[in-house]
């Protein structure tokens, strides 16, 4: 191991720097751990990763990002949950890449049985089906229920959160989900009020990622 | 229907003319369908697709290509067995996108219970594994075998043909395929010989994903 | 390849010659690729197929038909969703044989992640689930409707349409079908109206059916 | 429960009265239940049932003798691993009816977790995997391996029992087999030694059809 | 085959002599077949088992009875639907040691496409996921139902028939379940009741249990 | 969040002192973290983990232990790759419970499409078989091998360091492992060793489980 404190680098892959501050908000408590842990905004993506299109637009960004970052990070995090560029990441970075989506579904998944994912919109929720089956998870998923949100609310209006623990509720009570998923990254400040209301695990991917970044360096 | 002849697009994603020239070759014998065929090298793109890089590198070239040329077109065809970008094209395009990997495969799925697929390296098969869950085929899939080969020895060198069938016997004596997929753009020329001495069904993906384009067209 | 025009024989496996005429009428506009085309109806069939036991009584009957009729077409289509006989009928024919089931559900899903299907009934409904398991597509299927009509009203009633379209915007809305197959052979003249007000593809089987064995013939 | 003692109908769906013979063997050891088991050859049938070609034209033959026999029967069961127009005998008979390729494999697995398949030959084994991914079995399914004799030698030939011993004996070594299916009716007379030299269960699928009938009866 | 008359031990893993002479009252049309049948009580059990604690509690104590015991009995029954200690008591007791759960399964999957389960509760409903997903037979679950009553309810109690039939028929009407499993040891005088009112097969597990050791020590 | 510093126990559930102080060892460089972690034993177990029946004696202890121990700490860790009781233990526990197989296998899948292990023996390979069908992982396992070593070699045994560093090689070259997990506890002194020869992420399973204890711990 180095002399330097390790960095791992976490990545917004949109240009929207209230997601990057909702970002290193979330990322607060894991100061703790002797990780130096900082929260980028991509440069020049798309303000938010709301279609196929943005996702496929980020992807060569980042991996562009990672190549030239990839010596001065010990870790990086792809800051999305659907995980864009993951694998061209890995490819270029040179150091581990965890994406959020991923270690959100199986952090959830090491506390339930069942888990459930809360989306922003209809569209996500079929987004993220592939996905699922990609990652095989489909069968322990217990339902994903679209929030009608957008990515400025989630991060930033108090105003949504008994919608969200209306769905949350609806995901442990009628889907039988042990364990909630944050389907979008931005909204972990409503994670420890929506786990306390719940009574079960709610899982926000950033610190999810961050985590799993921070354990791989510490037992590296 | 427009009273002028409607038309395909099918893009090369790399910006290798000879893999571009195999994919219009393979092309011909579509040619009498009262539908026009054009291929097309992406311009700008890397030279091959032999890395996740290179694939999100084509995606959003391909998804900028499509939305140009959406209004030209009746429908188009990825022509990259890792069908890049395909849900980004499928946004912009206002048109039937097809790849042609998933329609090479759904191809062979209509002749056999079981398929094969000849991919060009390990790490093609490492790389085509996820996508084989996503699409919920694997329980279909006999067997995957590396050639070993670079794309332009498949595109142009007649030498790699003992090869191809050596490995395409071993699908289907050892490993119990009914039906082969060639798993890269421009190996069409070996496609007649290797099914005649096979006796089994032999798809080529470029031909398979544009056949599913003049039957959508024909039929619209 | 022969001098004479391949030949295609689609054979509608109940007695009933509405449902040929549908199908002859839904064949029309492949008329313009250069493979002849001929829809039969096995004589001799149950007037419809609406039982496993009107399944496995047309299944030895195709075999025969096809034994005999072997030498003098170049491919054959099994036109009835539940695709009877189909193994038996390559065994034994020399030449590709294809279900319009089979083609049906994998043409759907070159367009879309999630298909919906449309049943004739209840029974109808219970009777693909096997299917779908046997082929490997469970998790991509949206879900299925049944549309409690009878084979004479999907092939010849008008008025039967608005039922159909209501079921299949539910499979839309509600299931999250991106594509919707048609599960029955005869109704392939709902089929553009259907796609037009759905604003998504929509699969006729025994289209599909006969497609994809044009498309072999044309690419052999 | 009608006075008259209940009575099962075993049919052996091929015109091998060997094979009837063996069955009736095989079913000797349950006789000392208070149900009669009849075994009976279906007349008019193959030979054997050795390519999908025999299997359909059995089922409506089997639809046929069940519904005219329905009423003299308490239940019956399919005497073919394949298990031949079961459905369609459900449907007509009005009683319960078995197949012994079912019951054999759920009979597996009420004993080990991991169960393997002696089949005759390759070709039955290839005929297997779509009947393994319909009945939702392939994940439990240790291996299948082909014997490479035809139902006379499995049925009267006692040299093939080294054969036998040998495959059965890869199942449960490199394979992780915990129970062995004999994949074929009419083998059961090597049942009782397999067993005693391989220390694990081994499954006759006429016994195990018969045994769910018997079961079904005593207990309806 | 020994001289003595070949015995079967179900035993019961909670301390609820009730549920014991229920488990007999099930047993008895069994008598008829020449193998005798014990129920027994396990001493020393908890009550009822209603939670994971209860199940990982009498797991050791099956083991130990079983090691106990396994010379002087043929077979073994482990009569809970949680099937819990399976594994443990097949190393210990030196005989075929069978789990009502997985027996009954199996037996509804001899009989109809799709199942369905009535469990006491709906914690007892999120307890049987892992085992279905472990089982392999999720996809032919048409679904599963909480009665939302106790053991002593479900075993002594007739008032409760009518909650019983009503989610029964929803099983099979909305969830398309083609025979109906007990979920619960104890049940079985609601079976033949049900069946009738049904008329698809409804599957006692301690029935199907015994059912399957007698079966295997007849053909043994 | 108390006052106090949180703590986690990590249970030993064998009698072998050897192993937990192994597993001190591993947990140390997660001692960084504001968290304190103390591995214990657990008195009166087996002195291994080597058999279902071990497997089922120590789950109600552990349970038994957790429902004393809740109050006085944060988490727990049950440390065994098996997993035994962690459903139990969750209900008594009222404190988050992680078992170290489970979080090993998901830390794999975060950095890996195909992950392998290294089990101790061929008996452990069969008896992880159902945990991967239960945890829905098994389209993402590559491969397992047996080291065919005991516990006391791997822990305490420098000797067999090459025999695990071939098969892991095997795991990454033959069967395509982008990840290997050590499928025991104990066996973390050779974690780094291994990862540095392989190139690929080699996962302890106790660090694993720990190091989710304290990101859960961190970010409650």
């Amino acid at each position: 191991m180095p002399n330097r404190k390790p960095k791992i680098l976490v990545v917004n892959p949109n240009a929207n720097a209230a997601v990057t501050a909702a970002m290193a908000e979330a990322l607060a408590p894991l100061a703790g751990a002797p990780v130096g842990i900082e929260a980028r905004t991509l440069e020049g993506a798309p303000f938010g990763i709301e279609s196929e299109t943005d996702a496929v637009t980020v992807a060569p960004m980042l991996a562009e990002l990672l190549r030239q970052e990839g010596p001065r990070y010990d870790a990086f995090v792809i800051g999305c949950f659907l995980d864009p560029g993951l694998n061209a990441c890995r490819e270029v970075a040179g150091k581990p890449v965890f994406g959020i989506g991923e270690c959100a579904i199986y952090a959830a998944l090491t506390q339930s049985d069942q888990f459930g994912v809360l989306a922003l919109s209809r569209a996500s929720v079929a987004r993220h089906k592939p996905i699922y089956r990609r990652l095989g998870v489909g069968d322990r998923l217990a339902g994903e229920l679209p929030l009608e949100i957008s990515v400025a609310e989630a991060v930033g209006d108090a105003a949504v959160y008994p919608r969200i623990l209306a769905r949350a509720k609806t995901l442990r009570d009628e889907y039988g989900a042990g364990a909630v998923v944050l389907g979008c990254a931005g909204m972990a400040r409503h994670r420890r009020a929506l786990q306390d209301a719940l009574g079960i695990a709610v899982i926000d991917p950033v610190q999810a990622g961050a985590s799993r970044a921070v354990s791989e360096i510490l037992t590296r």
